[in-house]
């Protein structure tokens, strides 16, 4: 437009077509494109406004009462386990200097969701809790703590919706940093799981545990170059949803690698057991070679131990397939699957999916420290949207009714002109604690009053009308038996209090 | 680099220099510039590290464990009094489309934090968690609702730290949605910035109340067009930071009013009372004429009737001063401002500074609707940055200790060699739902481990020996008096719960 306006603005004489009508050719130029850029301005802003799509940005969501009743339930119970493990709670930005992620993600690094340069720093959204919590303990030279922390991650992920891929989600983390004995952090972190996995009911579970040194033992040990380990590590982690010929196939067509040392490979990471596995390799003569592995290994025997003073070690596979993408890891790995039997056979479990997951990441924290200063650092993250999904479903399959409000007392009146003492009434109740509503009408009909008790779940119905302001009481209704009782007004909070006690 | 690289590939003969030292001249070409390179990119990444600087982004934030306990503390406040009046919650996705957020915002729009174009949309993070509750709202075709939303926000501003001004903060709002009588709404936002501030006990406050409506009729009055209310308004807004010389200066200066005009204005807008002053407004013939002050002015008489049935009059000044800045307020406003006697004299009060506020907006839902259906609306916010800091330095100057975890009991052992019989009675404490931590090293010193329950403020402590394990017993430590007692194993559970009720 403003070019539009300059060409104008630098025609000293009106084009030959213009000149016969006007008395003074330039102002009726600029009359006419003013007019005329005008009309554009009114059509863009119209086809804007039709064009105007009322969404939220791809891959995220809105969450309802009803969702939002559901997803405090959940995080109530992970927050309750965090805190019952001893967790102290922190909060980082949403947002980081986009060089504090940058080579902590490994291939998932595409991934990173940019914001646009506005002041001079290069910022990204967070992509987990992991990398930022890193970030604190070295930039407050913090060596030691337990803490959780939740809250929401960004991915500018293909959002799968319908598969629960969003590019806007919640995480849930636990983490233990600090200098500690080996595997006894480790230990509570699979724990934690348990207790949160069995507490939510969501059917049957598998916890999966390896360690990053038995892979990286594994791998050298099948004579795969230093070089090509992360990137055969993260071939391995998609044996959950490949079958082992399709991920051979990548591992010698897309990384690289010999067929040989792929079949090599194959035939360890298509292991998974308990500790007679750990037991079995740590007398292979491939693997007692390598000094990772062997501390891998013993450090599993060790793990399995505590498991087992923990009574969780029905729940716990040791299984070579595991190797989890991220590049952080540096030695326990562990994933949470949810299983179901299928066609009621015990033995064919099918795996629908990770719901937690987390390792041992002791070189994080040192990356950002001048003096590559180590934290030790162990962490359980819950896939939480996942969860949701299967607690919402369970929800709608029971027919469940959610309260999305914990209102206690609707505040009513049977007959009009009654609005200054609801609004005194409600009052009172306010400011005793008492969790009441009323409806924003001056005289509304008591049937609506009562149906909206009965639709949202209030129990209780305190009615006050001519008769009652006469006699100095309260009606008391009890919503669901409909029961109605006098109470001098004096002894209302007390006799609701009672009432919702019992 | 693979510019240079290239660059080398193209020349089929080596240059003059090199062609003596060289057998295969190509080759030898190839390998210094791949030396050369290597180099480059090995001093770029040291360079990097060096200059890396470990930080959160401008204006943004962490949270310690300690902040986040007083956070909490005053979080829990304000949800509990939204529940207490039955709001129900929802959570909305960081950014929105970029045009969610066009056109609300007045002159603040500025300030609005725009995301990389990464896949075709255009995103901005929120601004408030009113223009998303408003799309929300249209999107879903809600008409009625109240909820609270408590959840970050974004400003591009200049940020001033010290001052509690930040670029990442957090908002508690709640507003009720939706056709309901005149005022009733809007007086219970008003009672419940009156409980949260009293609960909060953040000292004395002062909830100024205006109506857009007033101001227009009074801007209408005082001769200001149409086209100049949005300007004069926000500069009226200033002059809680302003002597009205200022803000006339500015009037008349930066936004084109009259002088005359502004001096009229002068006589209104220094104007503040109670239900006197709004009588004595209905009787000024200038502000009678005109239809919406005289709207405006009849519900603030109805509003304060109400607050009186509330009994929160002595804490509410109709301020004709107050404009608020946001373009899309229609009706009611307010503002709550903490406020300190100076020199001990009670009349002249001094303006902390804002803490809560909000307001009617009648228009935004239906700028959402393509067929402009409009949802009234009206809620408050509370500025919970500065309540923070000011908690903040209340805690530090009470010296009160601050417990970051909530952990009840610490298992400890006197011996060494006693880790498993600490794993075994730990997990059964976190089974029973008691909050347990230990330390995470094979054998700690006793003496460490009582230390550590004194630091951080665990009550009790569960102490397993060698004596003990043979008694099976466990030898219960309360930490301040420092007694000791045997409890039977199978006691010990109801012995702890019974200790932490009391």
């Amino acid at each position: 437009m403003s070019g539009l306006r300059r060409a104008a603005a630098r025609a000293w004489g009106p084009p030959r077509a213009l000149r016969a009508f006007s008395a003074r050719p330039r102002d009726r130029i600029v009359e006419t494109v003013g007019k005329l850029l005008q009309t554009k301005a009114q059509l863009e802003t119209e086809e804007g406004k039709k064009n105007f799509i009322l969404k939220t940005p791809k891959g995220t969501q809105d969450f309802s009462p009803k969702q939002m009743a559901i997803r405090e339930k959940v995080f109530s119970t992970i927050i309750n386990c965090f805190k019952r493990h001893g967790a102290e709670v922190i909060d980082t930005p949403v947002f980081e200097l986009t060089e504090t992620l940058t080579g902590k993600y490994g291939e998932d690094s595409k991934l990173i969701y940019d914001l646009k340069d506005q002041g001079g720093e290069l910022l990204s959204l967070r992509y987990d809790l992991t990398v930022p919590f890193a970030r604190y303990l070295a930039m407050n030279k913090i060596t030691n703590i337990k803490r959780y922390h939740i809250a929401k991650v960004y991915r500018r992920d293909n959002p799968v919706m319908t598969r629960g891929r969003y590019r806007e989600f919640y995480q849930c983390d636990f983490d233990i940093a600090g200098q500690c004995d080996p595997m006894i952090p480790d230990a509570e972190c699979l724990k934690i799981i348990h207790e949160i996995l069995s507490a939510l009911q969501l059917g049957n579970f598998l916890i999966k545990v390896n360690d990053r040194r038995i892979l990286s033992g594994v791998f050298a040990a099948c004579g795969v170059p230093e070089s090509k380990l992360q990137a055969a590590c993260s071939t391995v982690d998609k044996l959950n949803k490949m079958t082992w010929e399709d991920v051979k196939n990548e591992m010698v067509g897309e990384k690289g690698l010999a067929p040989e040392a792929a079949d090599l490979i194959g035939e360890y990471v298509q292991l998974h057991g308990g500790l007679d596995l750990v037991e079995q390799l740590l007398q292979d003569p491939k693997l007692s070679h390598n000094k990772l592995a062997g501390e891998g290994l013993r450090d599993m025997k060790l793990l399995f131990e505590y498991l087992m003073l923990f009574g969780i070690l029905d729940k716990i596979s040791f299984d070579l397939s595991l190797a989890r993408g991220l590049n952080y890891y540096t030695g326990v790995i562990y994933e949470a699957v949810l299983i179901q039997q299928q066609n009621d056979r015990v033995e064919e479990l099918v795996d629908v999916g990770s719901v937690a997951g987390g390792g041992r990441y002791d070189g994080l924290v040192g990356m950002f420290d001048s003096k590559r200063q180590k934290v030790p650092c162990v962490g359980v993250s819950i896939g939480i949207e996942r969860i949701f999904s299967i607690v919402n479903c369970k929800v709608k399959a029971s027919k469940e009714k959610i309260r999305t409000t914990e209102t206690q007392v609707l505040v009513a009146a049977p007959q009009k002109h009654f609005l200054a003492a609801r609004l005194k009434l409600i009052s009172e109740l306010w400011d005793a604690g008492i969790k009441a509503e009323m409806l924003y009408r001056e005289n509304p009909k008591l049937l609506k009053q009562l149906h909206y008790c009965e639709d949202t779940g209030i129990p209780l119905a305190a009615i006050i009308g001519e008769q009652e302001l006469k006699d100095g009481v309260v009606k008391l209704r009890d919503v669901a038996t409909r029961q109605e009782v006098d109470i001098p007004r004096q002894k209302l909070l007390e006799e609701i209090r009672r009432r919702l006690e019992s």
